[in-house]
């Protein structure tokens, strides 16, 4: 029996992305979000959502330019920390103590000691509501060598990624691989006539 | 050192959506996507990724709404099937033994079977590439009782969602609680002067 919780964001998992940018000063700034996602294929895109009262977002609008920094479950607290405090008037990498590294692709930084990282040149803005989208196209992916396997794929259980549960407010990390894409659900498929 | 892995759609976690739709002809459809997320907090929203070439995107355009079903750890294998065939040939419900129930907001079909659903009227539809992106208000969350916490909240670890790795192409449960939202970074934050 399934019971009505109203019109609310109640989506699980969602990623916890550090967008990071340069703001007009030219200070980095990092941002904890979570409204976003892989948007296409082909450009790759990333969107992420901000609030137009964030420091991000004018420094998005301004610069054209935004990272998405993966952290590991190692990282939530510092992951946490970039959501709770405004760049405006704090230095997030630098009370987080994490290092703002400069993209040589787009104008804006990363987080160095997280393990994988989106560099993203803008491609839209989107006027939503309480938030805008920002989809940006994805001009490279990095990542640490000690999460890619042997044939340079990133290895989901090195990684570990988190996620973030609305409305309950927690972090999950990972668990168990559960079985392969596009391959688990072929028993089902009925023989052709 | 991290490592150039190229322009590609790359981060973890991605939901798994399996978004319902009535076609044309009035039959209901569902297909699992993994490209989007939630995008506005008001009105509350959240956008799927659908390529031109399949069945549900023209349904959507068509009838201006969709749902999202959410699956636990136990849909995996239903879920999977949903992303690999098409509902212009195939009675998916049918096929993977799901019940296909209709929305009493919008005009589409949710998955019965699954713990967790959003009905969604079509607001936006953002042309990026091989991508469209539909942006839906959503109008009510529905949820099993059986998932819910004594609060009425939704309690993740009897949900149990699932998320898709994009490249090493795989599907992974959820791990243990690592903390609370908005709580956790407040360690490193520093006194006021």
């Amino acid at each position: 029996m399934k019971k009505s919780l109203g019109a609310k964001t109640i989506l699980y998992p969602t990623p916890i992305m550090l967008v990071g940018t340069y703001d007009a000063d030219g200070k980095p700034n990092v941002m904890t979000a979570a409204w976003g996602g892989i948007c296409c294929s082909s450009p790759p895109c990333v969107a992420v959502s901000l609030r137009k009262a964030t420091h991000s977002h004018g420094s998005i609008v301004l610069q054209r330019a935004f990272t998405v920094s993966v952290p590991s479950e190692k990282h939530a607290a510092a992951a946490d920390y970039c959501g709770i405090v405004s760049g405006k008037r704090t230095d997030k990498f630098a009370e987080a103590g994490l290092t703002a590294v400069r993209s040589v692709l787009v104008n804006a930084p990363y987080v160095g000691e997280f393990p994988l990282v989106l560099e993203c040149r803008l491609l839209h803005q989107i006027e939503l509501g309480l938030h805008t989208q920002f989809v940006g196209e994805i001009l490279d992916v990095k990542a640490e060598s000690d999460i890619l396997d042997a044939n340079g794929v990133v290895d989901v259980e090195k990684l570990q990624p988190l996620f973030f549960a609305p409305e309950s407010s927690a972090y999950y990390g990972t668990g168990r691989r559960l079985g392969d894409a596009f391959s688990m659900g072929k028993a089902l498929k009925k023989k052709g006539p």
